[in-house]
């Protein structure tokens, strides 16, 4: 059958509007924020309105052997949402509602498209809290963040969006519809394929609706600040924080390289000499304030060079300002490959210092800055694109820092998933009989392999 | 094949004492706790010590194509440890090691065999805390905690035991060896297939190690504890307490029939007339006295009868012991089928309504003890079993129970699972196309169908 018989069934079904086949759209349609990750040529992009009409495309696809990719806002940072060459694209734009607050059952029903931060302001409303919160959170969706079961800053204190998720409508492989988990707190009727299908990138099924847990809103969150001469300092000041029992709602963590780039992209304030930077927050309440002065003094007793304290909502902003300009200060200096291993804490030290010996080893900048309280870290390898000898040089430093993350007892992918980039050390992090298992899954929910094909598995 | 070679199979690679077919000891542990539940009669129960002799036990099974029923402490409330005519039990009494305790990643590392209390205690001596603690913490095993995903009291404030499962080692019915998981807070690599072993009931490996995460241990908890005249007030005032951010370490439930079954069997001072009675604790430290004297205020402001407030460890004991007897207050009175439903909170007066007329309209006793702040309650139907009419009468009382749980939106199974005993109602909560992924699920890990057969699925 052709494509055109394909497409002529989709306009029938979706409407003219909501398939698009021109280039120019495909074209800027093809990948997400990996862009250093390959995209293929998509036949056609469709916006579906309706979980039925999501089966309706499911079952075309089927019909006509045709892969289907599921974008939610393309923030992706693995090329997980990346186009396949004559696939489908299917977008989760226009299913965007918050269908339900309940403020006595403390959730929230939405679909796949509703944008994170959109979610958050509307329970914050009904002074409710839904914790994740990938920096990303102002343009990538609900259904994205569960496709990759997304971290963010706040994990330190909440945890990740899989914690939050507790049912999910999904549309097969086979077109058919299936609600997994449920809308009270607990549940154990059978596998828990809810979480299953969070993380599994769009490979399993598509995500229609999701049934997710809220919290009581906290107040607004009090910052402390600390500079360090050296990495080890400041991973052992934040070692501390952890084992105290403070419960900081963030706990990040910036090297010097990362600093280095912040000061020079804008005045912050921070010496040349940084040998690390570490924030944290308390959302406490009336102890916040109480919180942020013991984890300041921690990190004094840790041999802070300089540390700074919040008394109110707008200083706790600005002494946050460095970690939201990483994305901005590394752009100027050239390409980046983002890398994601998340180690257990004991291990930062040696994975810090191994990172450092892989730019020298490789010749290529690395900057790490990361979420140090779950001990998942972002080694950025910072490159010249126009340079391929440079661009070889950072390939292999990003695979070194993964096989090291491992080494380490770590995890290759502690939020952004594996998608496209990652696949080949998929397999040496789970070994073979972990990789066959993972497959039998796969073909157990999608035997014609029509969801998102070429991604995870090489 | 025969059963003699069999055997003979297993002595050799286990050892005689570990392979026993003395038909005493193997009627002795042909069941869990649902003693209602059905069991047959296993060929023989073996003991491996070592996860080495988990595979030669599971590759012996394959062979002569006989059943396997892993068991733990057999502390089970739905007859998932029950066994099945000509089946293997397999015990994992003698795995009971804590390998390891990390302070500084914050995780235990256990065998399965390890007694729930045995861990808690060990980590506490090094002053960190493991939450999960169903009420069975004293006998029930860590492998069947995980099996079952059981809840227990603190899973209001800290989740329940899948919530601390980073990793598994697991012996897949195949006989090989498969790592799940991370030892690191976070990791998305791959599809999430602890969490899908987490609550499986035996039925997709056998789980031979865990990585179990912990948290610095609290200060012990104060507890208060209101009475009310009726269910509906002490629903909204577990409703309001929730909604308040206080964030209590317990919030327990008793209604009226079983308060007064605990006053029967030891007089605690309540109250004839009792309409429900609430506990809860805050385990905040310095905080805690202010969280509990905020949660009497609440409770008297939805019309508490009585309200005690504990101002130290030894009063927070006194005014939960009421709870700790619910066990023994409900024996005397027969025999006891227990529920297990978890709803909305919303519609947990509907849920306590709709019990008592289930037991008007099948005239039985309706007892409901529940995790509240959960929404997850156990109506006990007590019966007189030596009564063949009064016992059909429970079970239709039982399952009506179930179905209305269903029909409010919520599961059949908080924390109990599934087992043997609400297979029928399976069904029901996931529907034809849900019922038949897992299936496929089940398929993919145990194409043989060795591993607990006659469980979760009619
Ligand atoms: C500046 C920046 C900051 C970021 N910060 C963070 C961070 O702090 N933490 C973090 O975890 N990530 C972060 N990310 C990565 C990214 O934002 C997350 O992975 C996010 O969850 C992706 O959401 P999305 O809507 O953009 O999904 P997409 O990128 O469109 O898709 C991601 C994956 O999910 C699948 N998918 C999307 N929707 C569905 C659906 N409805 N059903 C099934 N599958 C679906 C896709 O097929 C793809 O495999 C960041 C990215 C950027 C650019
Ligand atoms: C007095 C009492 C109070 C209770 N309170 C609670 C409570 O508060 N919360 C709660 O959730 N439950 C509670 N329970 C139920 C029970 O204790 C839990 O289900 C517990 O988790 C079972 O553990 P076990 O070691 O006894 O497992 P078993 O009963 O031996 O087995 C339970 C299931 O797990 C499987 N299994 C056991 N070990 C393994 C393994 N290593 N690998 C794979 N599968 C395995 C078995 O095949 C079976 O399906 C209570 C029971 C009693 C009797």
């Amino acid at each position: 059958m052709s494509a055109d018989q394909l497409l002529a069934k989709l306009r029938s079904t979706l409407g003219e509007k909501a398939v698009v086949t021109d280039p120019d759209v495909l074209d800027a349609n093809r990948n997400d924020e990996a862009t250093f990750c390959a995209a293929g040529v998509p036949l056609v992009l469709v916006r579906p309105g309706t979980t039925a009409e999501v089966q309706e495309v499911v079952r075309a696809a089927g019909e006509y052997g045709v892969p289907i990719v599921t974008q939610g806002a393309r923030s992706g940072l693995s090329g997980g949402a990346n186009a396949i060459d004559g696939c489908i694209l299917l977008s989760t734009a226009r299913m965007n509602r918050v269908l339900e607050i309940s403020v006595e059952d403390q959730v929230a029903v939405v679909q796949p498209g509703v944008v994170n931060a959109d979610l958050s302001r509307a329970v914050l409303g009904q002074g409710l809290f839904y914790p994740p919160d990938p920096s990303s959170w102002e343009m990538s969706t609900v259904g994205g963040n569960i496709a990759t079961n997304a971290g963010g800053l706040c994990c330190v204190k909440y945890g990740v969006t899989g914690d939050f998720v507790r049912g999910l409508e999904v549309v097969l492989a086979s077109g058919e519809v299936v609600r997994t988990g449920r809308r009270s707190v607990k549940g154990v009727a059978g596998y828990d394929l809810t979480q299953l299908i969070v993380g599994s990138e769009g490979t399993l099924g598509i995500v229609t609706e999701a049934t997710l847990a809220l919290r009581p809103a906290p107040e607004a969150a009090l910052t402390a600040a600390a500079t360090f001469l050296s990495v080890e300092e400041g991973v052992a000041a934040a070692a501390a924080v952890m084992a105290s029992g403070l419960r900081p709602s963030l706990l990040e963590f910036l090297d010097g390289p990362t600093a280095r780039a912040i000061q020079n992209y804008r005045d912050m304030g921070l010496p040349e000499n940084v040998g690390s930077l570490l924030m944290a927050q308390s959302d406490r309440g009336p102890r916040a304030a109480e919180d942020v002065a013991a984890i300041a003094e921690i990190c004094t007793a840790h041999g802070a060079a300089e540390v700074a304290v919040a008394s109110d909502a707008e200083e706790s902003a600005m002494l946050l300002e460095a970690r939201r300009l990483v994305h901005y200060a590394l752009e100027p200096l050239g390409t980046t490959l983002i890398d994601d291993v998340a180690v257990p804490r004991s291990k930062l030290v040696a994975l810090l210092t191994g990172i450092t010996e892989i730019g020298t080893k490789y010749d290529v900048l690395i900057c790490c800055p990361g979420h140090i309280g779950d001990g998942n870290m972002h080694p950025t390898v910072v490159f010249d694109r126009s340079d391929p000898a440079a661009e070889a040089r950072a390939l292999e430093a990003f695979g070194a820092v993964m096989e090291l993350g491992l080494a380490l007892g770590g995890t290759i992918t502690g939020e952004h998933g594996i998608g496209k980039l990652k696949r080949q050390w998929l397999a040496q992090e789970l070994g073979p009989v972990g990789l066959r298992l993972q497959r039998d899954v796969k073909a157990a929910f999608d035997p014609q392999s029509l969801l998102n094909p070429d991604k995870l598995f090489l």
